[in-house]
């Protein structure tokens, strides 16, 4: 039985702020009040400001490996260099899932989506290595096996010329068999660890697996997860693949849901953006990768005046090149302030917050559970330290949090009420240690020659008129 | 006399890396070679990074105060709110002063560019203590006393109405002798501060301001920086103005030169483009800023392309709402991938260190002083310590610098010669006493109402068609 009581903290009311006591008994918020008893530890909050956790909703822990060094590409010469070099072995994706789980806590996330690239013929082993390292930091983790059952090439448009695709090297149904025995070993959501069913998207996925993976979903009651429509070439590949929108075919075959997650969705039009509103889906939007990758803008704005839920992703480290979440939803938020030139529309933040919280929550449908500091939701918290250099002079905490840039300022953080972070920083793993095996398993190196982007560019600039 | 030798220190080199040893005799680099002996201290550069100082080219240092607070508006009601709320005293001023010298070096920056806002009457008394605050810290500073001598209500365009504006305060001759004055009492180039000439911009300076900073400028030998076309609006006014564009204005009155840097620049057409390629003008791009107000993307790519120096600035705090270069010069670079869907366009990691640096050092006329690793130049660097997290696994330093988020990576920091930040910590004031201080001179605060924007709300709506 966890428990403790934070005294004399800073909360987020309607449009203000109060100083109140918050308890938590066996990892769930008991009472939010002025002038509480205290139960169990007490904890100093004054000159903190206290918030729910936020999710990093999005991002694919092992391509931490290649940060800095990825080409400046568009999407899909990226994945082929990519690609290229992915690392192999899983004492890699041990260390990349704890760094990506220790900067997305120290930047305010409680929560973490990976969409776990597998080591071919290692799939379960990479599984439970991610999950070992998540359940080891205590970040609740959502592991969504990245599948595909088409091969890379695929997933560029064809443009003119009829090209055909080597086979996938394994067979749809061994691939969901995979998920559905990672579900059995490691699906424990009352301990932090969920999985989910996270086709890659339609550029590299047929409709069997999408439907095998709703199967899953149904069956075990798991979320679904994929990339949709993040660059202009995957909307030019859902006509000629589909003859319809990514969306409208997704929503025939009954993937969208409210509890699916859509990473990205740059390129959708105004009949999609009704889709994802009438379906319930969630958008997460990982504007950093989207801009590094010159994907585009994503529509946020209109999502939001369609009642489409949003929520923020840093992605893979190898498309933003960090995992601070705080800079995501900074840059999330403002971005689109070019996109509409009437300020009414554009998002606050406290809006911001929400967004990166309450809109994880109801994404990964936990919006009962989790997302607000509310009694009887579990306690996924984040304590802010306000007398950082960064967060002075004193103005409005939540602005300085959203639209400055914070580092070093998360003093604490519990996850289903286990303190995991406390006086800035990380509880229970060393992360000395782990910056330790960073670096001794890296190299300083410049740029490198990818040869399937040598193969594939030609081809890419001619479909793309480039 | 300032001697050191840096030990086994990476340098970027054509496209590679290279360990050296750096020799600084006399505040100047006097050699870069392998094993080189030892002159003066010897500083350990292994597994350390050094690069010459970047410039935070515009910011304004006292918005530091309402930084995380003002509202979600574009520039034009923003600014109303921003000098409604104004702080007023000097010891303020100083205080900012301190906070942006340090944040500014803390992310990379060794020299910082302050369009700085004068209090009314105080105008030598603002300049003076801003100028007392970088000296302390000892970053290299250029102080450009922030001047207009038009009413503010005149910065927006008057649309189909007939629109008349008080006269402004204080007539444009008492302005510029307030500026001579400064010139003065405050500029010593060779300490490390110089005074700019820096009418805020078209929509608030006559062309009799202008022709006096221009006279003061070539009397002076001082550089000249101004604000341009950060907004549609001034796109609007500038016709209205001038029937002409504003580039092409200023270009017949002859402020544009190879020591002007233009802040902003965001709604620049073709021609205003190859006007500023002629006159060897500097763009100062802000890309934070112009994403949190809405005033769009500038067109940084084609302004390389036309061959226009370019470099970066956080601007003032209260449009950002950091000071951290690095994000600056992050955002800067990845956020034009989506203006122009041919990547090799796309500004690389180290365009945008070098744009950072040595863009920086020509656009303050200094390309033979500062601005790179150059035997023979002074001594403005910065040594970034690569074993920190943010930082890790090894990859492509630079890559991981500018594409990743770093934060508490800057190891050392030398002007001149002169170290100012070191261990991490700048050794030149106590910044735990800063924080205790803007703490102390501050309060937590919900958003305010500004009564100038209740009265000009309307009238802005309708001029942009709201």
């Amino acid at each position: 039985m966890i428990s403790f009581t934070i005294k004399n903290v800073m909360i987020a009311v309607d449009n203000d702020y109060a100083t109140v006591d918050v308890q938590i008994v066996d990892g769930a918020i008991a009472a939010i009040s002025p002038n509480l008893q205290v139960i169990g530890t007490a904890i100093d909050g004054k000159n903190k400001l206290l918030l729910p956790g936020f999710f990093n909703a999005h991002t694919h822990s092992s391509e931490m490996w290649q940060r800095g060094i990825m080409s400046v590409f568009p999407l899909e010469l990226w994945l082929a260099e990519l690609y290229d070099f992915a690392p192999l072995d899983t004492e890699k994706v041990y260390l990349s899932a704890l760094g990506t789980a220790v900067e997305t806590l120290l930047s305010g996330g409680t929560s973490v989506v990976d969409h776990l690239v597998l080591i071919p013929g290692l799939e379960l082993e990479t599984i439970a290595i991610a999950t070992r390292a998540y359940r080891e930091v205590g970040i609740r983790a959502f592991i969504a096996p990245l599948i595909q059952d088409e091969s890379l090439s695929a997933g560029m448009p064809s443009g003119e010329s009829a090209q055909s695709h080597e086979p996938y090297f394994r067979s749809t149904a061994a691939t969901l068999e995979i998920i559905e025995e990672a579900v059995r070993q490691f699906h424990r959501p009352d301990e932090g660890v969920s999985i989910l069913v996270a086709p890659t998207g339609i550029q590299l996925c047929t409709d069997a697996l999408f439907k095998g993976c709703i199967e899953l979903s149904d069956r075990y009651n798991l979320c679904r997860h994929s990339h949709l429509l993040e660059t202009k070439a995957q909307e030019k590949l859902a006509q000629e693949k589909y003859g319809c929108t990514a969306v409208e075919h997704l929503k025939r075959i009954g993937f969208l849901s409210d509890r699916t997650t859509l990473a990205h969705c740059v390129w959708l039009n105004d009949a999609d953006i009704a889709i994802l509103a009438e379906t319930q889906s969630t958008v997460v939007h990982n504007p950093l990768s989207n801009l590094r990758l010159g994907s585009g803008i994503a529509p946020i704005l209109k999502y939001r005046q369609a009642g489409v839920n949003v929520t923020f992703g840093c992605d893979g480290a190898s498309s933003n090149d960090s995992q601070d979440l705080l800079e995501a939803i900074k840059i999330g938020s403002i971005l689109h302030n070019v996109t509409d030139s009437d300020y009414q529309h554009w998002i606050t933040p406290r809006q911001a917050i929400e967004m990166a919280s309450l809109g994880g929550a109801k994404g990964f449908n936990l919006a009962d559970k989790l997302g607000s500091l509310t009694v009887g939701k579990q306690a996924d918290l984040v304590l802010y330290d306000l007398t950082n250099l960064s967060l002075l002079p004193r103005t409005d905490p939540i602005g300085l949090l959203v639209l400055g840039r914070p580092s070093n300022v998360v003093d604490s953080a519990w996850v289903n009420g286990k303190q995991i972070v406390a006086d800035g920083k990380v509880t229970t793993i060393n992360v000395d240690d782990l910056r330790q095996e960073l670096f001794n398993r890296s190299q300083w190196e410049t740029k490198r020659k990818s040869e399937t982007v040598a193969q594939i560019e030609a081809h890419y600039r001619i479909v793309m008129g480039l």
